[in-house]
């Protein structure tokens, strides 16, 4: 007789890495076609693919694709809703990396957009960028959508996006870097910044998605309650990483928030707390899954991953 | 008998002038209380409010509300769709005022945000306001004017942003920032990079107003070639304010462009050769509002006033 194996849930793990592989893919492709056919100035637009197309698991978009797939076939405009986040997504983070702000050199193992190009060329990517999106959601590409989804859609994006901004300016401000006015680090303060840096354009991704697929209020409420569960898994498992990743195996720089005398959920909790605190969000988020009238194990899935993001 | 006073030119400037102030005074209130009811990071919103409130002709606004007037009263949202088009600008000359970009310390006579703040918060308060605007035209504020007029706002807000974006990277490469690629000061190159620079967002406001005022294709066209040339006159006379006036009386360092080497209408054509073609693009702007069926007298004393501005 021959042993069992567990074969289930290790073929599904591999089904979904396989999905996000594939929305990974097919955003990348429109990102790349977008931003070739761009009419602008040759070195704006080489610094912003720089600053997009330089890897990413693209786990924004894969949420857009996957939250509105519960919910019946593609839509036309979709992967263009999708590419939007990861517009806004890749935005953020050429800014954050600039020197004025959290000054890393390297992002997934390259050179960030102000050292392989300049400071200069680094704002204007991330600008530029952040206005793609917005004209990636307003111009013909998405025409197809009904009008009134797609201002809900730009709203919804252009909110996150304002959310994404004022959690990092709390973040610089927890950091102490405005000496007057740093605020003591509690969980609750640390779980507010991360709710807005990280949680919110992970909860406009996930409410896009929800919106072009058509759900209704509950589904949506559920699947906000999924995001702000993932938003936060998402946060901890990289603060867990930063402590325990070498430089070379996160391809950026590490324990450097640790250096900075950040709150993080691992300063705070410690490492056995925080890691506590990672299983209940990932409960959390699937127990919201849960309400939804239909499975959704990609979303399962992804969340469960934020601890096996620990190596 | 008294000698007959030419009252009515006078009159009439006094009278445009009194206009645009209260196409700025509405604007203002609108940015105000906008910027007021942010529930944001507080350090960003104050970051954005000195960026937006410190003072500005609000010139892109006013061509939204006065074009828009060209067709009809008001419309619900018309004044929304101005504060956006200010927002974009205000962003835009936060980001520029920057360290990496033009180092400029002073705005309007005040220090720049980077000065008040700090670079990171400067940064910040740029994209915040950027993600303001979309947030604007996209949210509840504008939300009685048609869906599908909406997003055309929208798209044509985010072409314009793109365009300003690419034209100051372009500005940048001609000051020879970028070394292996400096292009060839020519007048057709310094013209492409203008059209770009302060043409793109004055055009966006030009056409914003008279889409929301329902113009048709015919006046749309006019109407675009008057933007062009008053983008043009607009930044002939910054080039020819830029040679005469002195530091105190501009508000910002000036004589700067010169320094850099940068290809202006005044390097490249000389002061007489900059004043005839600023008067060359006065008439031809001038023109293109005669093909309007009413005439357009702000417009007119707009473009007209590209002269008054050198003292």
């Amino acid at each position: 007789m021959k042993v069992p194996l567990p074969a289930a849930p290790a073929a599904d793990a591999i089904l979904m890495a396989e999905r996000l592989k594939r929305a990974a893919g097919c955003v990348d492709d429109a990102l790349d076609a977008l931003l070739s056919g761009l009419s602008l100035e040759p070195r704006l637009v080489a610094a912003m693919k720089h600053g997009t197309l330089a890897g990413g698991k693209r786990v924004r978009p894969a949420l857009v694709l996957e939250t509105a797939a519960l919910f019946g076939p593609p839509a036309s405009g979709l992967v263009e809703a999708a590419a939007a986040l990861e517009l806004i997504h890749a935005f953020s983070l050429v800014h954050d990396d600039l020197p004025a702000m959290d000054d890393d050199a390297l992002r997934r193992g390259q050179p960030t957009v102000h050292i392989a190009y300049d400071e200069a060329s680094a704002i204007l990517a991330g600008d530029g960028l952040h206005a793609l999106a917005f004209a990636l959601l307003s111009g013909g590409q998405t025409a197809e959508l009904d009008p009134a989804l797609r201002l809900d859609l730009i709203d919804a994006l252009a909110r996150g996006t304002l959310s994404m901004i004022s959690g990092q300016m709390r973040d610089l401000a927890a950091e102490g870097r405005f000496a007057t006015e740093r605020p003591a680090l509690t969980l609750e303060g640390v779980v507010g910044i991360q709710s807005e840096k990280t949680g919110a354009l992970i909860a406009a991704a996930v409410d896009i998605g929800a919106r072009i697929g058509g759900a209704g209020q509950d589904e949506r409420r559920a699947l906000g309650d999924y995001a702000a569960r993932l938003g936060l898994a998402f946060q901890i498992s990289d603060d867990l990483l930063d402590i325990a990743a070498t430089a070379e195996e996160a391809g950026k720089a590490t324990g450097k928030d640790a250096g900075a005398g950040k709150g993080t959920f691992v300063s705070l909790l410690g490492e056995d707390g925080a890691t506590a605190r990672l299983e209940e969000e990932i409960a959390a988020g699937l127990a919201a899954l849960a309400r939804l009238p239909a499975p959704a194990p990609f979303h399962a899935w992804l969340i469960g991953e934020m601890k096996g993001r620990r190596r």
